[in-house]
C-alpha cells in the first residue's frame, strides 16, 4: 500500500493529503514527528523532513513541491494544475505564494512560535513574531477576498493545487483560533467550500495532544 | 522578445537564467530593485518578488518554481528535470533543497545581512547570523561532496536543474568570498564544472556597485 510520512499540523503535509485525496488514491497514513529525527525518516528523505511518499513500487518522493508534481504526472484524471500555460503558471505562482510567502510571513511566527516551539522544548512564544504573524494574516486574507470575489476558484474557473495550497497554511491557523474571518467576508466564503469538500475531512478531524481547535474550526457552515 | 526581470545577486533568478541559457532560449534582462516595490513589476507579480519571465506572446510566469516547470513543458529539447519518476523526484527534491533550505539556513543569514540590509539602509549585519550562516554552509557543502562523489552530477547521472539550482545558490555566497572551497574537494570540483558552462558565463560576469568579488570567483580553474 502507498504510505505518507506527515506531520499532521504542517501545511505541506496537509497540503499533499488533500491531493491525494482529490485524486482519490489511497495511502496509509504514517504521521511523523521530524524534530525527533528518527533514522527510518532520515533515510526516506535525508532532510528529515515531511512530507515523504512512499509508492507501491517503493519509489520515494521527498517534499511537497517533488511530490505535488509527481501526483499530477502520474496520476492525470482529475488534474490539480490546470491544462493551459497561464492557468499552470497562475496555480504554481499561487502554490509558491502559500507554502513560502505565507508559510515565511504566517505560519513560521505563529504555528512555530504557539505551537513547535513548545514540542521542541524551545521556550515561551516571541510575543514580536506572534503580533507580526497576526498583522501579516490580514494582509493575506485581504489577497483571498480580492481573488475570490473574481475568480471562481483562487486561480481562476477551476478548484486546483492553489486552493489546496492555500486552504492547508490557512486550516493549521484557524486550529489556533488566530483567524478572524468576520472581517474577511469573501475568504471566508471560498474556506467554507473548500471545507465542505470530501477531501478535507479527515485534515479538520486531526487533534494535537494539549490543545483543542475553536469551536468553528470543524463546522462547515461557520 | 522574450523578457526576463530579475535581481542580478539573488539566487532563484540565476537559476532561471542559467535554465534560459541551457535551453538556448534568447531574453532580454531587466534589472529590477525588488525593495523598491516598482508598480511595472508589481503589476507583473503581486508578490513584489523577482524573478518574472514575459513571453513573445504576452504570457507571464512569476516565480522560480512556476518558471522553472513552465520552461520544461513549453521547451522540451534540453530537458533539465530528467525522464524517469524516479528521477524527476530526485532533481525537484534536490531543487527544494537549495531554493528553500540552503536560502534559509546559509544564503538569508549571509547574502542578506552582509547585502541586501545595507541596501535597504537596515543597519550592519547581525553577527549571530553571519556565524550561523557560516557553520550550516560547511554542511551544505559536505552533503554537495558526498552527491558529488557517488553521481556524474547532483542528481544522477545526468546535468539537471539540480545542479542549477545549487550552483545558483553558492555562486551568491562565493560572490562574498564566505566559501571555504579548500575544505570542500569533491564539492569544488563539481562546482568547477558548473562554472566552465557558456550558460553561466554572464552569471560571473555580474558586477554589484560597491563590492567586488574574490580573486577566485569568475575563475574556471579555482
Amino acid at each position: 500500500m502507498r504510505s505518507l510520512h506527515h506531520f499532521p499540523l504542517q501545511p505541506q503535509s496537509r497540503r499533499v493529503r488533500i491531493q491525494l485525496r482529490e485524486k482519490k488514491l489511497e495511502f496509509d497514513s504514517q504521521a511523523e514527528k521530524p524534530w525527533e529525527r528518527r533514522e527510518g525518516l532520515l533515510a526516506l528523505n535525508p532532510a528529515g523532513e515531511t512530507p515523504v511518499l512512499v509508492e507501491d513500487n517503493r519509489l520515494v518522493v521527498a517534499g511537497a513541491y517533488a511530490i505535488g508534481e509527481y501526483l499530477e504526472e502520474a496520476y492525470q484524471d482529475t488534474p490539480l494544475l490546470g491544462r493551459t500555460p497561464g492557468y499552470r503558471a497562475e496555480v504554481r505562482r499561487l502554490v509558491a505564494w502559500f507554502d513560502q510567502k505565507f508559510e515565511r510571513e504566517v505560519t513560521q511566527n505563529l504555528l512555530f512560535e504557539k505551537m513547535v516551539k513548545r514540542l521542541l522544548g524551545q521556550g515561551g512564544p516571541d510575543s514580536a513574531a506572534i503580533r507580526a504573524g497576526k498583522a501579516n494574516i490580514r494582509i493575506h486574507l485581504d489577497y483571498i477576498s480580492w481573488l475570490a470575489d473574481r475568480r471562481n476558484w483562487l486561480a481562476g474557473e477551476d478548484f486546483s493545487l492553489a486552493d489546496i495550497a492555500a486552504a492547508a497554511q490557512i486550516s493549521a491557523i484557524d486550529y489556533m483560533g488566530d483567524v478572524a474571518w468576520e472581517h474577511h467576508r469573501e475568504a471566508a466564503e471560498w474556506y467554507a467550500r473548500v471545507k465542505s469538500r470530501p477531501s478535507f475531512r479527515q485534515i479538520l478531524a486531526d487533534t494535537w495532544p494539549g490543545t483543542q481547535p475553536p469551536a468553528h474550526y470543524a463546522d462547515l457552515d461557520f
